[in-house]
């Protein structure tokens, strides 16, 4: 008696290149067909959808978070992960990135992305003959990550229309937030969004020009902080809080004195502790893609409120969503 | 057609940490699951329990060997294994063992340990809402492997009850001869156990301590010698024998001439070759719980006493049996 | 409804040794197997054949397109992969190629090795109890890869009989253009085989002793040449090319200024671009085992007779035709 579960069927056989590709109608499906894998798979149920399918990623930067997210996603729909291992291939003998690609392509049903540049996704999905998920590329998007973020919210609160949220920490190179922060306002009728970062560490202006047709359109309030104070952890149904990325910062950052003062002034103004839940709702969520490692306190965790572990659990279901849609 | 197999009811859902958290009961019902899982596979058949289920092995130690036969256990049931990496995960960007451990646990159904530290176990378990298999916790267990040696004299020589057993080797640092000793002696009538051993490597104080009760309960003979005799030879049903783990040995005795004195003298005293085992029984076994270097000669190899590499064979379905019972 | 396939019998729990141990007869069986297997899977359907079978890949060498090949077709045929690492492996600690042959065999169902070593194969073939696939044994056979090759000939062009090909780069060191020169004039009454390579790279006297016989019996013409010529190119229905393997020349020439030399006039004698596709056939195909670097210009890649990225993917189903029988 295997379930029956509907594909949303806008991305049979696509590829998942951007949180912007995605219709209201498309997230709306994904998220409910999340939840109803949840359902079958916490039930003690089994998916057999994708049995004999087969799934490459390709890493060419570490991620090993998203690499076992997706391949758990893959291996409970039934299917299988080949384990490529970049470091190892081709790749050293001067192969292209195409010809990897066309080759892993002809094994595969599907290919998983992940390439510290941004032009890398684009000449993949171009080689490729079966679609491609972006599970990161460079400066540029990180949908899957976007998804699962919407679907905690939902989950967690019940609809994602009307919140207040902050997106808080390094909001310059954070690309999670990015496309966060996109999605959602396209989609969603937010009530507020702040962007709490430090000096220098500020949402770029071309990501605030990307979504201020949407954020005028739906009347969200749009609000920038330099750090959190008790009113914007009062008035957030989510406080999304993200690891200020100190190996990135300083490699953009060598010897700049003044941003390694924003870097210390960023984690004392930023900190999620217990003392600063204190003035938050006692209906609201905490969120980080994880991983953390001060700017989030392990005295947090013990708190109903913490929904970052179950965050990691939805972005199981989401994945399992996608791929089943688009390979289903 | 599947066959039915019944899991040992007392592991349902439960860590694997110690060889000594298990009755003589489960014991028994261990090894005739994994006789029932061996017979069922020899006969050609499959097993399909574990379908859509996820293992994930955190291994912060090298041990391919483990790794690998646990893995195939889990896919020989039916289950998948997710690749994860731990030398490019996230422990490189500072996370805690816990705050993996809980994202891991999120994906999947069981996790299997191997951590350099005694104390990463339990904080493992702590972390972690599905079980945790223990598969080496620094000086600690390695419960597995006790068990699936155990199953291996069981199937071998038709009992455990009444058995003399030498230990033999580096019985100081070596893990899964501690873990052996105190399964054994807990449970079963052992007619004798040798503890040879050269000067500097002999069994703890500790581990002898542990183990007085049941060896004078049980009314079990001890004796330590210093090397193989032809005595104990002929007196065993079972010579276990290990690696003299040089490469502990070495780290934690730097320029101590009298130990590598030692070293040298244990590895000519130790060695069991053709030559030795004239003076064995017809019926008895050598294992050794591999990989050997040279404290037992290849020439044994085809000796029908050598269990060594059927014992590896033991080993995937006492693992299959522990997984099985933990998570059908 | 599963589909019956009809495993290639004389294969049945053999290892994979050369390409030199097949029939005729298995040959023309292995390739209908693997276009039956191509149209079940292209119809959109799966194979669970090899459910619960585990195979596990040794590779002491890297070789991630074949490694990733074999995977994908244990998997599409509904079996499983244990991921070992060889560098972590007992291997360190001192184990012989045998000891971990038999450890692995332990739990697997088939190995697939592939050694730096020549002599790697018949010692693993020895200690293991069973198969051995042959992925590369030094200086030695690559037989899957050469049965690709003829799979792919075949499907494109429609038999193999009849043909006349050219095998194009460095025919000294290239372990691939050995086997598929000794499968071809073995089985199959080709046409022509121009040997394409410059000075100092020619095909191994050797090898050419090993075929003579075939190649009289069959009345084969066999012609030499240092680099391609429009009459070449316009006379062959396949241009087999591959990889002048710079790493191994410069590692067995250190210093040689002359064989340095014939490194840089092969490359433009032997370039294959659109150019000199003009003075090919209109129906033909060109060839290679991939991965290429410069010897095989991306011009070609949009023309219809460029079948290297197809080769792949017969490649995957030669494999599973040859698992297949190998283990059903």
């Amino acid at each position: 008696m295997p379930a029956i579960f509907t594909p949303v069927a806008s991305l049979k056989g696509q590829s998942v290149a951007s949180a912007t590709q995605f219709s209201r109608a498309d997230i709306d499906a994904l998220i409910q067909l999340a939840l109803d894998m949840r359902a079958h798979i916490e039930a003690g149920n089994t998916i057999d959808a994708l049995h004999g399918r087969v799934m490459t990623p390709l890493f060419f930067e570490d991620s090993s978070r998203t690499l076992s997210s997706f391949c758990a996603a893959m291996m409970r729909l039934g299917g299988n992960v080949v384990n490529f291992k970049v470091e190892t291939s081709s790749v050293n003998k001067g192969e292209t990135l195409q010809d990897t690609v066309r080759t892993l392509d002809a094994y595969s049903d599907v290919l998983v992305l992940r390439h510290p540049k941004e032009e890398a996704l684009e000449q993949a999905i171009g080689a490729a003959t079966h679609p491609v998920m972006n599970a990161g590329n460079g400066a540029g998007e990180h949908p899957s990550q976007a998804l699962l973020d919407t679907l905690t919210i939902h989950a967690e609160l019940g609809a994602v229309d009307g919140i207040t949220i902050a997106l808080i920490g390094d909001l310059k190179k954070g690309r999670t937030v990015h496309s966060l922060l996109k999605l959602l306002t396209h989609n969603f009728d937010l009530k507020k969004v702040y962007l709490v970062a430090p000096a220098g560490l500020e949402m770029p202006q071309e990501v605030l020009d990307h979504v201020s047709a949407d954020v005028q359109r739906r009347g969200i309030q749009l609000e920038q902080a330099a750090g959190l104070t008790p009113t914007i952890v009062g008035d957030c149904d989510v406080l999304y809080t993200t690891r200020l990325q100190k190996e990135r910062f300083e490699a953009s950052a060598t010897g700049d004195a003044d941003a390694m003062a924003a870097f210390a002034a960023a984690k004392s103004g930023l900190l999620i502790d217990k003392a600063r839940l204190a003035d938050a709702k006692a209906k609201m969520i905490v969120m980080h893609p994880l991983p953390r490692v001060d700017e989030l306190s392990v005295d947090v965790d013990s708190d109903p409120r913490a929904a970052y572990f179950r965050q990691m659990r939805y972005g199981l279901f989401m994945r399992m969503a996608i791929l089943f849609s688009v390979l289903a």
